[in-house]
C-alpha cells in the first residue's frame, strides 16, 4: 500500500456564484494545481465528487469538461457519487488510486451549483437521497433532524440552547474564514428566536443552500517531496453505510456509519480520539454535530452537548470542531462539503489557516451522506 | 500492489423490464453473491455503476438502497458515474479497491432503468453527457456517428455494406444469449433498409434503449483460492480521456482513449493485441466496432471493415468481438453495459459461455462513454 501525501489545496468562495458548475469546478482545480506547483499535464487520475449536475444544472458528463477545461487529457477521469458525502467519497478514491500505485498524480475536485434552483426544487433533489418509503410521506432530511434533535434532548436532558451554541460557534469561525458564505457573527437570541423549521430546529440550525468547489491534490510520499517540503498524510481513512430506511435503526442518536468509519480511520491510522487536534465534522444541522462528536469518541454518548456549553470545541478550546465555520456557516455545495472539509484540516496542519489558525498535527474529517446512510471519516496528519 | 481476482458474475435479462433500478441492480448483486459463493456480510466494499437515476427515475442515493437490500451494512459504498462508461469505470473502482488493500470483497452492480422514458426524453439526457456548445445545436451522439462513419467510409473506401455486417454478425450472437435484449437474427437487407437515423446510418446501426443489471465478484487472488479453484484475475487496466468537445479532434475516426486506455492496460497486463482471445467492444453505434479494433491494435487503420468482412471477428473467426452479441443486440443500459462486457468475458474464460463458447484465455473489453470522451480498457485471463 503506497503512502498518500496532499501537498495543494484550495477553495472556491462560497455562496451565491454565477457560474456553473464546471466552470467553479475548473477555478478551485486551477488554483490547486497553482498551490501544489503540479502542470496539468502531470495529473494522470482526476476524480469529480459531485452530487446532482444533471439535476440541477442539466448537465451530465462534467468530469470531462473539467479534464478537458484544466489540459488535463488524457487523464482518467470519473465522477465520485454519495450524495451529500461526495466528496469524502473523492477523498477516499483519491486514496484509492495512489495507495493502489496506480496513480502518481491525482487531483480531487468537488463541486455543486445550487443556488441557480428554488429552495423547492433544491430540497425535492436533496430528498430523493433517502428511501421513497420516507421522503415521499414528507420526512425530509430536515424532519429526520428534528426528530433525532427531539430524542437527543430528551434522552439526555439536554437544554435546546446547546444546539443554538453550535451554530453560534460555528458562525463565529466563518467570520475568520474569507471564503464562508456567511461571515457574520449571529447571537444566541438569533439563534433562538428564528422561525422554526423542523420543532425543534430553527432556521439557524440548518446549513445554508450554495454553490462552490474546493479540491485537493495528492500523490505517492515519495513524489511528493520532489514538490515540496512541506505536505500532509492521509493517515487513515474509513467508509461504512447505515440503513437506507433510517426507521429501521435502534436508536437513531446513534449514528452507525459514523462509529464504523470511525474505527476503521483510527485502526488504519493507528491514532484515537484522544490525538485528535482539530477536526471539521458535518453540521448540515447542530444536532449532527453531536452525534458525530460522540459516534467518534471524542465525547461520551449523551455528553457532546455539555462540551459545547463548556467551550471545548471552540477554537481555544481543547479539541475545536469546524474552525472553517463548519457547513452552517461556510456553506453546503453538496458534492464540495467533503472536499472543503480536508481543504480546512491541510490548511490548518499546514499553518496556513491564518485567523483560524489552531495548534494541530493530527486532524479528522467526517463527511455524512443522507441522514448517516453513508459516512466517511478520513484522518490526517502533517508530515513533520 | 495486491493482485485481483473475479470470483462470480451475473446479469439480469436486459431489455423492457418492470422493476425500477434499485431492484434490477439487487437482483445482479444476490444472484453474484450466489454465483460466487459469497455471504452479504462479507463483501466490504459495494460500488454501483450508474449514470442517471436521478434524471430517469427521480431517485439519487441508489447505492445506499443496494446495500440495504443485499443486506451488506456497514459496507463501504459509492456511486460510479463515467456516463455510458461508468461499468467500466466501475471495474476499475472495484480492482482499486482491493489492489490498493482496502477491501478484501467489493461488489460491483451497475444498471439503468431507461425504458419508461421516451426515447426524446432518454436522447436529451444522453446527449447532455457531450459539451452544450454541440448538443445544443443537435449534434447528438447519434449525429457523430453518421458523420464519423461518413468520414470512415470515405477515408479508408470502405463499403456501406461493412457496416450493416457489424450488425447482423452482433444479433446472430445475440441469438444464444438468454438475456439479450433482441435475441434474432437479422439479415443484410433488414439492416441496410431500415429507416435513416443519420446519413450514413440506418436504424440497424444502434443499439436499442435498455433497462437491465450485471454484476461482479472482486477480491484478492490469494482470498479467491479460499473460494473457488477457477477464476479470473484482472490482468490490466487503464482509463482514459479525449476532447470534451468532440469537433476539436484532429481525426475522429481515431479514438484518442480507446488508443491511451489500450496502451495503459497492455503495459500493465504485459499482453499485447495478437495476445487477445476474446474482446468485448462498445458497440453502441456499429462505426464504433471498427475504430475501436483499430485503436486497440487489433487491425491495422482503416483495415477492421475488411476484417469484419472476412469472418475474422465472428463466433469461429480469429478474433471474435462481441460474442455476448454487443450492446447492439444484447441492449445497453448505460451503468450495466461495461460490467456486462466484463461478464461476457468471465463467462468466456471460465467455459460457462454455453453455446457462444469460443476458446479463450485471454479477453479483453472497452467501455466508451461520450464519444470516446473516456474510455475504460481492461483484460482479464483465465487462472489456470
Amino acid at each position: 500500500m503506497t503512502d498518500v501525501a496532499v501537498i495543494g489545496a484550495s477553495m472556491t468562495d462560497f455562496g451565491q456564484r454565477e457560474e456553473w458548475v464546471v466552470e467553479l469546478l475548473s477555478q478551485a482545480g486551477m488554483e490547486c494545481l497553482e498551490d501544489a506547483g503540479v502542470e496539468p499535464h502531470e495529473i494522470d487520475h482526476l476524480y469529480t465528487s459531485n452530487m446532482a449536475s444533471g439535476e440541477f444544472e442539466g448537465q451530465t458528463g462534467i468530469m470531462n469538461a473539467v479534464a478537458h477545461d484544466l489540459g488535463a487529457l488524457p487523464a482518467y477521469t470519473q465522477r465520485v457519487d454519495q450524495t451529500s458525502s461526495s466528496g469524502g467519497a473523492g477523498i477516499y478514491a483519491a486514496w484509492q488510486s495512489v495507495a493502489s500505485g496506480a496513480s502518481d498524480m491525482t487531483l480531487l475536485v468537488g463541486g455543486e451549483k445550487m443556488t441557480h434552483r428554488t429552495t423547492g426544487e433544491a430540497t425535492d433533489v436533496i430528498a430523493s437521497i433517502t428511501h421513497p418509503v420516507e421522503y415521499k410521506h414528507g420526512v425530509t432530511l430536515p424532519s429526520f433532524a428534528g426528530l433525532t434533535a427531539r430524542l437527543y434532548l430528551d434522552k439526555y436532558d439536554a437544554p435546546r440552547e446547546s444546539l443554538a451554541r453550535v451554530a453560534v460557534k460555528n458562525h463565529e469561525n466563518g467570520v475568520d474564514n474569507p471564503h464562508a458564505q456567511f461571515q457574520k457573527e449571529i447571537t444566541m437570541e438569533t439563534a433562538l428566536e428564528s422561525p422554526i423549521v423542523a420543532d425543534p430546529l430553527r432556521l439557524y440550525d440548518f446549513c445554508p443552500i450554495t454553490d462552490g468547489s474546493a479540491a485537493l491534490m495528492f500523490c505517492p510520499v515519495e513524489v511528493a517531496e520532489e514538490y515540496t517540503d512541506e505536505y500532509v498524510r492521509i493517515a487513515g481513512v474509513g467508509g461504512a453505510t447505515d440503513t437506507h430506511v433510517v426507521h429501521e435503526r435502534a436508536d437513531p442518536t446513534t449514528m452507525g456509519g459514523v462509529v464504523e468509519s470511525g474505527e476503521q480511520a483510527y485502526e488504519m491510522s493507528g491514532y484515537g480520539p484522544d490525538d485528535i487536534d482539530v477536526a471539521e465534522l458535518h453540521d448540515m444541522f447542530t444536532i449532527l454535530e453531536f452525534l458525530q462528536s460522540e459516534g467518534l469518541g471524542f465525547f461520551e454518548e449523551g455528553h457532546a452537548w455539555e462540551a459545547v456549553e463548556e467551550g471545548i470545541t471552540e477554537r481555544d478550546g481543547e479539541l475545536p470542531i469546524n474552525t472553517s465555520g463548519g457547513l452552517k456557516s461556510k456553506g453546503h455545495p453538496l458534492g464540495a462539503s467533503g472536499v472543503a472539509q480536508g481543504v480546512e484540516i491541510y490548511e490548518q496542519l499546514m499553518g496556513e489557516a491564518g485567523p483560524r489558525q489552531v495548534e494541530a498535527d493530527v486532524g479528522l474529517c467526517c463527511n455524512v451522506g443522507g441522514f448517516g446512510n453513508c459516512v466517511i471519516t478520513t484522518i490526517v496528519e502533517a508530515s513533520s
